[in-house]
């Protein structure tokens, strides 16, 4: 508590990302990042844009970041998006923030799923909007009939698809329904884990100008340490997002990350190929969890939601950590008898497996 | 205008940064870059973080990026810098967004000088905080005394040393006058360009808890296309900053930049030589332009700032431009017939004299 700080300060609670240990040979599976390495053209094209001295780095980045709008319209061509349906952001929760300050923002109390990423109620706080939290269903589904008791009467919409940490995916025959329930509502639908096994609902962006759809490159193009997200959805909602970012931060893409980002997605051979390496170990771990009792809940995104009958998840949560694993548990009502867990190589899989059968057989 | 913006977007006018323009073979003198290349410390640094093939990149960046902050806090020891009072973010833009949330925005209105660096008002409208510009002198110099007026009824003070666009500074005993006078207010102190030529309040952090030091290495550092700026201040300063940034991106800064700022922040030499040139220049630009019949504001930064008593300060940037040579001109009352120039390689200052000549003289 401090006189030097703003009121909004005092009632702050921050998000608290998942931990980013410092210890080497750590089996990590907390924070859902790719156990491969970015496509090998994004590195060329960091590495050509950083030279042998680094001399464009002296000048500003292009503050629009043209050339990764480009590369996004590019990739959603099919779906007739065009970079001024485009907008990038440093990491979708930089994109997020600003949808939340720009759309999200009304009179009307938003709705948004009562389990769903832990970003969004703090950005609630951070702007001060009001928030409704519509419970999921009893096998954590998002049922997209519980937000018709306040059409009409929301300030917009939020979730992720697939959710987190569930890891449960809405058909785009939901989120449409969404779409004509709650015309006059802006719906946001963070796709953040969609390449693991989802579709994106950017093939309805042309039909619905109420929707906005938020993607990442730190999961399925593997660039978590590069902090690159974007949005997609009718050039009026990104003028909005443009309308904010251009009166916080001019820049927030350097350079590297605008070369980077814009190579890694256009090498779709290369995401199509590691995605799929995650999905089938994937498939693998799922399996080898029910074998020692674990229930593990349907996942289309690059982490799973499992927990065990007889064994409370916080202790094996912090067993695993002794044995040199790292998972994710939330204590949150609800949940707390669950872990997430993020698919790693298959020997990470495995080591995870094996440490969880010494605990459970302890 | 559309339903689906919050009140706030329509009432925003973004900040306009300088041009950058996509046309090769411009003598780009508008938005106070580096003319020498960063230091090959720092190049030497990303090259390692990015590696043959950029495996660290899957992984999310340290979100505190503590490395930098002991960079930071290593380069001020002399004045007892520890890395708690260090706040880090991408670019300094970023850096004075979150203060004005977290440490101007009160009750009482802010002071700013009416002519500064043109963000500081759009923050004002982002955040909602009112503000009351105090005048420049007549020689555009900041008159400390007259922000005494509002002493113990402002929400705070903010100004950058040396000052934008005019290139005038302070010295370090007006600084600790105002912190003095306004003990209750925190007075943010923008030292974008203070290596060319001040001398930094950052020795006064010890003792004023009231203080907070913005800098940049977008200038100095020669590194404005890698977004890295940071806050030095009292820890409680520095603790709602982190709230502020917690509640809206964990991870701004990604870890290229987090390794290349640290190692350009280690590279004082390389610092001391490259700022020394560019002194140097700007020393033989002003001879150079008050030989045609210019004047030119003293200057402790990387700019200058002149005017011709003869010729409109408009119609000269339109004919520079027109001859390949682009400088900052800002329609704005006061400051509307004089050009703010970047000291550029003494090559590019030059071409910019001999392009003014023929303008002159036409």
């Amino acid at each position: 508590m401090s006189q030097f700080w703003s009121a909004l300060v005092h009632d702050l609670t921050p998000y608290v990302p998942g931990e980013q240990p410092k210890l080497p040979n750590l089996v990590k599976l907390n924070t859902n990042e790719n156990p491969y390495p970015p496509s090998p053209r994004a590195v060329a094209a960091m590495q050509a844009e950083l030279g042998a001295d680094g001399a464009t780095l002296r000048l500003y980045p292009d503050p629009n970041a043209d050339r990764l709008k480009e590369a996004v319209a590019r990739l959603f061509s099919d779906h007739g998006i065009t970079p001024t349906q485009v907008f990038v952001g440093n990491g979708s929760d930089e994109v997020l923030a600003h949808a939340f300050m720009a759309l999200l923002k009304h009179e009307a109390p938003i709705l948004l799923p009562d389990i769903t990423y832990s970003f969004y109620p703090v950005y609630c706080q951070l702007y001060g909007v009001e928030r409704i939290a519509i419970p999921l269903g009893d096998n954590f589904e998002i049922r997209v009939d519980d937000y018709r008791e306040y059409a009409g009467r929301n300030g917009g919409i939020i979730l992720a698809n697939p959710n987190a940490p569930t890891g449960h995916l809405l058909p785009l025959a939901d989120i449409k329904r969404l779409l004509t329930d709650h015309p006059q509502s802006v719906v946001v639908i963070d796709e953040a884990y969609v390449d693991f096994g989802g579709e994106t609902a950017i093939a309805l962006v042309s039909r619905h100008p109420n929707l906005l759809v938020i993607r990442t490159l730190s999961k399925s193009h593997a660039l978590a340490g590069l902090r690159v997200g974007y949005a997609v959805g009718n050039a009026e909602l990104i003028e909005a997002l443009e309308r904010v970012k251009n009166s916080f931060n001019s820049y927030p893409l350097d350079r590297l990350a605008i070369a980077g980002a814009s190579a890694a997605l256009d090498d779709t051979d290369y995401l199509n190929r590691t995605r799929q390496a995650v999905i089938d170990s994937r498939t693998r771990l799922v399996a080898q969890l029910e074998q020692i009792g674990f229930e593990v809940l349907p996942s289309a995104a690059n982490f799973i939601f499992a927990h065990h009958p007889q064994h409370d998840a916080a202790r094996l949560s912090s067993e695993l950590r002794q044995r040199g694993v790292i998972v994710r548990h939330f204590r949150q009502p609800r949940i707390d008898q669950h872990l997430r867990i993020t698919v790693g190589t298959d020997q990470e899989c495995e080591a995870l497996v094996a440490a969880l059968g010494q605990i459970l057989s302890a």
